[in-house]
């Protein structure tokens, strides 16, 4: 599974692993809303939504131009870099986390902004089934067809 | 991964699939709370929580004896069996689906018996964090160590 990996998905490898010592589950590619969608979200023991996106070079920084727009789903923003990226690219405001494939450790804590309990409640909720449906996949692969009624939500 | 299946897990696959088809998402092997485990959580797109036990047996229905604890845990409450069951043994007030390894079907709707919204919240909390983490080890599965640390919630 490692070989194949693309470097943003090595450093959220090690964020996910990062968030779970610290009690804290996570999906990746998760989708707040449409047009959205978010490299990791991980989902703290009381209910706190982090977002992570993982940040492979400088290039890969700059052409994102969505970021600011997922500060509004969830508690804390942070970026993830290897140590060779160029740290002063990134907005001062936001959390950053240093990652390799194998770990991660947050160099910086994001300043917190709550959810509306409401928003939370949605959150957790889409978490819990992008999650499932992903779990489904991988346990039952035969039976994942009847997924395909419902592209909006994967 | 079909052939070393118990007759209770296959029964519990096809439930996962049923339920997939109305629009919901499922675990198996939740636990809701301290030594309650139920074989499959359905969760569905308002948030409905629907707990369903599969039995193989008539042995295997008689031999338990913490079905009623987990009616509190859910919206409805099902059993799923397959055609050779004999059905006059459920009691009348639950649900019924009929499923093999392959589908199910609901052959009596299960009476609502709605959770209060407090409980409703954790239980979707607990379900996310139930099907993240068992992702989490498919996905990396060198990595999963690190949920060690927290046996209660596994």
């Amino acid at each position: 599974m490692t070989l194949d990996l693309q470097p943003g998905q090595r450093l959220a490898r090690g964020v996910a692993r990062h968030l779970a010592g610290h009690g804290f589950v996570s999906v990746e590619e998760f989708v707040p809303a449409r047009g959205l969608r978010v490299d990791v979200l991980g989902l703290g023991p009381k209910g706190e939504l982090w977002v992570i996106e993982c940040k492979s070079s400088r290039a890969d920084f700059q052409s994102d131009g969505k970021w600011q727009g997922y500060l509004e789903w969830c508690d804390r923003y942070f970026w993830a870099v290897d140590t060779a990226f160029p740290t002063e690219l990134l907005p001062p405001e936001t959390g950053l986390i240093i990652a390799d494939g194998y770990d991660a450790e947050i160099v910086r804590m994001a300043p917190e902004g709550k959810l509306a309990p409401a928003r939370r409640q949605v959150l957790i909720r889409k978490f819990a089934a992008h999650a499932a449906r992903r779990l489904h996949v991988l346990r039952d692969p035969e039976g994942h067809g009847v997924f395909d009624f419902d592209p909006a939500t994967r």
